[in-house]
């Protein structure tokens, strides 16, 4: 059944042209329909008991409150949750598994209903992916009989929430560095979990960086690969002695230079003596020197070296640049160094003089422009403070606070009932802001006369859309007195149909991951700049239609029970 | 090759006995050979480039910190890493991608080399998993050669992470929450991705949570599940007319009871005329009791409801218990509540004070002791200052800030080299905390005449080891001042082999789950208490012997380089 719906969903995709395929299962095989939490099962059975299962229900997928006290979220998880949608179907082997975990007296038909089930009949619209979002609103409006939908819950909430979040990281990230700045996630290592490290690559990629560290990531998305050596490596040799095969050949030229580790040395000397350089350092690391060596007679067209092992300035830097030199000498331009500790700003600041010291000197053109890396915990604060005060740092790795999502590790995404049998429905709390937005409903942002948008709206299902140029009252959904009139100079509908279900309706593509990059870079280039600063940001406005606002407060006042004081 | 490996390890293990069979691949696929970061691959090609691949380098893995402001760590995540290296093997798809991914200039005999590559010469010596433990100490040993051991770094560093941290986690909320309650993790739909949450389910019953809601968690590790139903359940309700099959049979007896519907409202009647109960509540919310009557009818034998849809007090518990109570006169006991929001431990005194009124008033024994379950963002602050306030709560459903370990995200396990060619290694550090301790070690745990431990002590592999009875020097290992004489009642040898590689050393089991758990509940009670409590807790110590104190120091002295101020 399943592959029938994919099959189906091929065949109505192959009549829109040849650039959609047949969607392929989740990345990670663990996320199957098992991938949810006992209730769901429970419910199902309930329901099923009652009847009721088949009942046409609309679920809202939104979150409550932007991440990182910022004031907007990257949407991002979509392409994973349809691959799950797609491939839905439960094994012989989940379904016993489904039996030996609900109590004997559960009904056998129940498995045999749960043998029936796929998502053929469930209709998503969602946001697209790498789409700038904010609270409240619907990222994903979910449509099925209620028990395959509840079905669905954990594994959609699952793969939406830190997905966003990581995503939303990335791009904070890339907002404080500036567009000019190589961004890498080296995260892989720190993440919670492999696939926390593996997603961790996708969406920071998606948000905004420019490589990852992680080949599992590069194999399975196409994301661009980075990496140097590691301070192991420099400390498992002990002196140039352990360099045996010396020969490099010219770039451009048949010419062999037979012993590179003597050019080397040669550089060296000659920086020690120089006039402008000498005074820094004496004697340089020799287990370090070979090191370098040696990685540049592997790499000679991408030397690049972490120079923090022993002394940056008094080792590191001179041992790389006597490298860089001798492949100069040989044709070859060395890409950088990379600095993973103590005070990064200075000693960027130190290293692109010397490098620069060296063009003039020894007249190498383009040395002092050699690419600096720098990595070490690095986070949106660290990132700010080096901006503030001044570094010659070109490229950032960045790990831990990244990929971990430090700063705030959890987004709150919840999935809330809003309609069942054309009943809108709604979840009360003495919270105000975890009361439930009822009714099926459509979502448009509008654009104002400078092109940035201005309020997201949300209206009932049926109600005319707004229209350009014509006045509309936007309210906030909670707040009485909280109202605006707009008239915009663009509407977008935020939801589009990404899985039909039964219906005929046209299912919108599942693009690349680099379309989705430039769709989330562009979208927040599109804000305006007061919603995205680090610092008391504006809170981006989210509204209702008056319709839909009279009707929110008629049914919450209709379920409130009334209160009693004694 | 890799089946080789494990088919040689399972012969071996034949020999041992029939408890242990061969050893299965990862539990989640994508950990893989390729889940590294690209420099790894880098500095294997470097090390091969030299002939240098196959020099025999020790590795140790080991944190600097204790997480959550604690003074100890629960190590976990060996059985992942044993189960990597147990098949690890490059296949020709994964080698052409890294090809891909290095220089063209990069040699084919490379390639042929990283086809060859397999984990049979690696020796892995571990601390058991479950174990309590401290910085520095070595958690793992990794002796291998060092192109191979590197490219096994960070896939080993990645399942240690986040596995160390979070049943870390785990064991700090069962610590504050008491014995005597039941926890439940209710992770999944927060946690970072989709084996975010299944590991966290693993890694939390290991540090002693009893159940998960988590399905895919129970099926692969035997994991008993927990739960109930969701607000979206009782809102999908309208009335009580929506329940049409409303018979339901006695537990104990041939009789069925025609209207279940009937008799749960005629207890809702009674309870409403009690003279003690009836202030409380008038009427209560008709989708809840629908709600609640069709669960009871699912489940009569294992009935649990939220009741905190819509008011806790004047709706929740007074529709729960006319349907425990219907259910009770069919010979059904009811399991309890569940609060999901508010003031768990002022709901909880009411709920469980209107209980016993129940039990009291309508002579129903047993029924005061209803369980009461709360969730709702709880962690070790909240479960501490719920017991200091009072409470009633049995259970806990704890999620978003167990899984994700909100309260410290990541976990900073290293790898670093201690030798190579039999020759120590020292990574040195401008931060004192960050200096490796160099040679391949043994590590034992000393215990003192009450049965704690009192020290963890690091000596060189060739050093007579620590003796019961015999007076001891233990030495901080980069501190001079701080040393004391033990004279251990019991040594123990931390590191054990979990991997022999090619030497004839016997291979410790892989226990299953629940005697890791054991163990790791054991291995807490065994500790100190000022080393467990949560405030201002004791540091345990970790010393090197008087023989590797004075090694480092020469080392570091040796490698160092002198400064000269200007």
């Amino acid at each position: 059944m399943a592959s029938a719906v994919v099959a189906n969903g091929k065949k109505k995709l192959e009549q829109r042209g040849p650039k959609i395929g047949v969607i392929s299962g989740p990345t990670n095989p663990m996320v199957t329909p098992l991938l949810t939490d006992l209730y769901q099962f429970t419910m199902a059975y309930a329901y099923w008991k009652a009847g009721k299962h088949n009942e046409r229900a609309v679920f809202d997928l939104y979150f409550r409150k932007n991440p990182f006290g910022g004031e907007y979220t990257i949407f991002a998880g979509l392409e994973e949750c349809i691959k799950l949608i797609a491939h839905y179907k439960l094994t012989e082997d989940e379904i016993a598994f489904i039996r030996k975990s609900l109590p004997p007296s559960c009904e056998d038909a129940f498995y045999n209903y749960l043998r029936g089930i796929d998502c053929s009949d469930v209709e998503i619209f969602s946001v697209p992916e790498g789409s700038v979002v904010f609270p409240k609103v619907p990222l994903m409006r979910i449509e099925g009989s209620i028990a395959v939908v509840q079905l669905l819950e954990t594994a959609l909430v699952n793969l939406i929430n830190y997905a966003s979040l990581v995503t939303t990281n990335a791009a904070r990230h890339r907002f404080v560095a500036g567009k000019s700045k190589l961004l890498l996630e080296f995260g892989l290592r720190r993440a919670q979990g492999p696939d926390g490290g593996i997603s961790a690559s996708k969406y920071c990629y998606m948000g905004g960086f420019d490589a990852t560290s992680n080949v599992a990531a590069g194999k399975l998305f196409g994301i661009p690969l980075r990496g140097t050596h590691s301070h192991a490596f420099v400390s498992s040799f002990m002196s140039l002695d352990e360099i045996t095969e010396r020969s490099l050949k010219h770039l451009d030229s048949p010419k062999v230079c037979k012993d590179f580790v003597c050019v080397v040395k040669t550089w060296l000397t000659k920086l020690k003596r120089s006039r402008l350089l000498g005074g820094i350092f004496s004697e340089t690391n020799q287990s370090e020197l070979a090191a370098f060596a040696l990685y540049g007679l592997a790499f000679p067209g991408s030397f690049l070296a972490l120079v923090d092992t022993y002394d940056v300035m008094r080792s590191g830097v001179p041992n790389f640049c006597a490298v860089a030199l001798a492949l100069n000498d040989l044709g070859y331009r060395a890409v950088g160094i990379r600095l993973d500790s103590g005070d990064l700003a200075y000693q960027s600041c130190e290293a692109r003089k010397f490098f620069q010291t060296i063009e003039k000197e020894f007249g190498v053109p383009g040395f002092g422009k050699m690419n600096i890396t720098a990595s070490n915990d690095l986070n949106e604060e660290t990132l700010d403070a080096l901006k503030k005060q001044g570094h010659e740092v070109d490229s950032f790795g960045i790990g831990t606070h990244l990929v971990t999502c430090y700063a705030q590790p959890a987004l709150g995404v919840v999935f809330k009932l809003v309609e069942i049998n054309n009943q809108p429905r709604i979840k009360l709390s003495e919270d105000v802001t975890k009361v439930s937005i009822p009714c099926k409903k459509r979502c448009f942002r509008l654009y104002g006369k400078e092109g940035y948008p201005l309020v997201d709206i949300m209206t009932g299902e049926n109600e005319p859309p707004p229209k350009v140029g014509e006045r509309i009252l936007c309210r906030h959904p909670f707040s009485e007195s909280k109202r605006a009139y707009v008239v915009p100079q663009r509407v977008e509908e935020l939801l589009k149909c990404f899985w039909p279900g039964s219906s005929e309706k046209i299912r919108e593509d599942l693009p690349p991951l680099k379309d989705i990059r430039e769709r989330c870079i562009e979208q927040l280039e599109q804000m305006r700049p007061d919603h995205m600063r680090r610092l008391n940001p504006t809170p981006y406005k989210v509204s209702v239609s008056a319709k839909l606002y009279d009707f929110i407060h008629f049914l919450w006042l209709n379920e409130a029970p009334v209160g009693e004081l004694q």
